[in-house]
């Protein structure tokens, strides 16, 4: 049977590795019996496999033969189509996902890790056998961001793209600042609640998030996913103070992922930034997610929805089979695999920048004169400044902002300042978002 | 092999009927040398057409041959795909558009009339032809809304689609309320500026918008476009004095559009809505489209970006042309048309809402207290009540906002508060957005 008979007449059999939250939503969404026909076409779950076979999980698997190897699901004649939810860069995930390219099949995928670690070498191989390879659910969850930049915004010339893409950090900023409680803390909650996974560091390290937008900017800039081009910083080092204090000066910290074309290449990365409080980035609460993408005549595109959870990333997995039921071809990233560069990355130190630095001093006369003689030795000009009353012992907390300046020069000025006597811990920096 | 072979087999070869500001950018961005190759194959325009050769453009025209009638146009076979961007529902675009698709070539439109109202005819053709029948730039401009519904969304449930469709009524209302000026002067501003039409009825009565919202609902419920089925109001007969009100009471008015699916049918309609003034929807200045979708299972999607301009359309015209490269095929709609239903209004008479409610009426004692009760009587409770200065021989102007009835019962209470002898105008209702 030709691929055009199976799009015109009978349904297609999907074969579905990880039963986690998201594949049992999917068995649940598509189920069995042919019912679920985006495209006019019915689909159906012809087999399964994950790790335990006894786990309980939501969504029967009666009637659904069982794999216990992801691999020969993969390679099953019995599913046309493959849908990997293992999740991992490397093992069973990849192992998978080429064994069905490999012959032909068309893999939709959730694995952000994998896309943005080995995509290059995937596409290669999916564009030999005539495969789709498609990834909707890797990034933002539930909400179209990969469809946005892969297929809608093809007519245009995309300059940056900046957003909140990981719920879990998001979700422990936003209960940190209601709340006032520590990082530690509200981690734990979020773990309890299955905000947040038993080893949190992919998320709070900004793994997660880097992953994601390795993703976003290979789609933005018709590049090969170049996960190593990303500069990376977590959450975990923000304190309530910080939060409290960037309020004060009119400002949230959220934990900013964004890419950044310029004539010398992409600045690709991850960290806690200041958001103006008027800005609709910093509007975006608990596990929501959100994403700008600049275009050359677009302009601002803005779109915010859920991140993750179950029912809304198996509906993106959905979208991506029901793609793939169209029969459309097109090349996996924007150009064909042999066509595409590696990301050149543009260090963000040679990257202007505006910065939060919070300092902690003794209480005695002279301070603010040497921390304000440091900085205009190092050339960065002073935007704000606050100084909080004396905490005691603990010493006095100083803020301040500084304008638009080399984010090197900035990072010498810090260097300077934290050498002062006068200074009782090291100072801390947090880059202010530049967004309009 | 001559160069025709070369061309015919290597690129897509795009006719373009309607060279407006869309038209011209279009041109411009794909160009009449193979360039533009979204998918890996190149596109490039061999045929246009529109009402007048000679008038000036933006875009250079030489070398592609020209057509009198868009309809040889549609028909030539020098283009294997067709552009409309003639506009208007019938005429000349309709005409075009259904002799592409009768010979089964493809048709990429920007024109919401024409999908709004024969949307479901057209999309019989196309299917009995196999051709493909796109129209993203039909709605919200450059901002992705009809691939969000029709391809990205097609594994949830849509249970509501909410927005501003509209931008030169958003802009008339963003101006009125910055610059205190009236709806007449403010409209000739923005004729003068080219956001509005020399005859603005369509974007100011409403009808552009109800356009737009017909075809999200199609896509979000599965039915066919039934234009018939919106109730439309227009901001005409919004005034200062309203937006002002509205802002002391915490809200911004703007024109929204809305399709509500309950198990009776589908509430579609256009009207000014006081929106709170710290949801996203209240923050969309100018120009600006925004949309909510909310989804059973993914919860909500918000949208912002251009909903207009020549080179943002253009844009959305080319993902479309590229997605017919893909040779996607999947139903018009959501379903294959024969099996489309049109939309079962319910009307907004059975919906239950809240409204604000401005009275002017004479500086006399007893004035509050007819009023409440007759809202009392009516079985309408009031939810904020503000009464301010007297103006004079004007009268006292009172603005009430209601808590939730049914819209029938509110608009009984309006009608009974009318017949008070105290008031100096008629009652102005305007409905109160029930966003969360």
């Amino acid at each position: 049977m030709t691929r055009r008979d199976v799009v015109t007449r009978s349904a297609w059999r999907i074969g579905v590795a990880g039963l986690g939250t998201v594949g049992s939503a999917l068995v649940d969404l598509i189920g069995s019996r042919p019912g679920f026909s985006p495209t006019g076409s019915a689909c159906l779950v012809t087999g399964v496999s994950a790790r335990s076979r006894s786990a309980p999980r939501a969504a029967s698997l009666a009637g659904i033969p069982w794999f216990d190897d992801p691999v020969s699901l993969a390679r099953s004649p019995d599913n046309d189509l493959f849908v990997e939810l293992i999740g991992g860069s490397d093992g069973a995930a990849k192992a998978a996902v080429e064994a069905a390219l490999r012959i032909g099949k068309p893999v939709v995928t959730a694995n952000k890790a994998l896309i943005a670690t080995h995509g290059l070498s995937l596409a290669a191989i999916a564009e030999e056998t005539g495969a789709a390879l498609l990834f909707e659910a890797a990034v933002m969850g539930g909400t179209p961001a990969v469809k946005l930049l892969r297929e809608a915004l093809v007519g245009d010339e995309i300059d940056a793209v900046a957003g909140i893409l990981n719920g879990t950090c998001n979700y422990i900023l936003t209960e940190m600042e209601a709340t006032g409680r520590g990082f530690s803390e509200v981690l734990a909650e979020a773990q309890a609640l299955g905000y947040a996974e038993a080893d949190p560091t992919m998320d709070v390290g900004g793994f997660d998030a880097a992953h994601k937008i390795t993703i976003l900017a290979a789609l933005a800039f018709d590049c090969a996913p170049t996960l190593a081009a990303a500069e990376i910083e977590g959450v975990g080092s923000i304190e309530t103070l910080d939060i409290r204090l960037a309020k004060d000066l009119g400002y949230r910290i959220k934990l900013v992922a964004s890419a950044l074309r310029s004539p010398a290449g992409v600045t690709l990365r991850v960290h806690p930034a200041l958001v103006p409080l008027d800005h609709p980035l910093a509007r975006v609460d608990g596990v929501l997610n959100a994403l700008f993408i600049q275009g050359r005549t677009i302009g601002r595109i803005f779109i915010q929805g859920p991140g993750a959870g179950g029912g809304a990333t198996a509906s993106a997995v959905a979208a991506d089979i029901s793609d793939v039921m169209t029969g459309a071809r097109r090349p996996v990233f924007q150009k064909v695999a042999g066509a595409l560069a590696a990301i050149q990355p543009v260090s963000s130190v040679d990257a202007t920048g505006r910065a939060y630095v919070r300092l902690l001093v003794r209480d005695q006369p002279g301070v603010i004169a040497s921390i304000s003689e440091t900085l205009a030795e190092a050339g960065v000009s002073i935007d704000s400044f606050l100084q909080k009353p004396s905490q005691g012992a603990a010493g006095v907390p100083i803020v301040l902002t500084t304008h638009e300046a080399r984010e090197a020069t900035i990072a010498r000025a810090v260097k300077a300042m934290a050498a002062l006597p006068t200074l009782i811990a090291p100072p801390r920096v947090i880059r202010i978002a530049l967004f309009q």
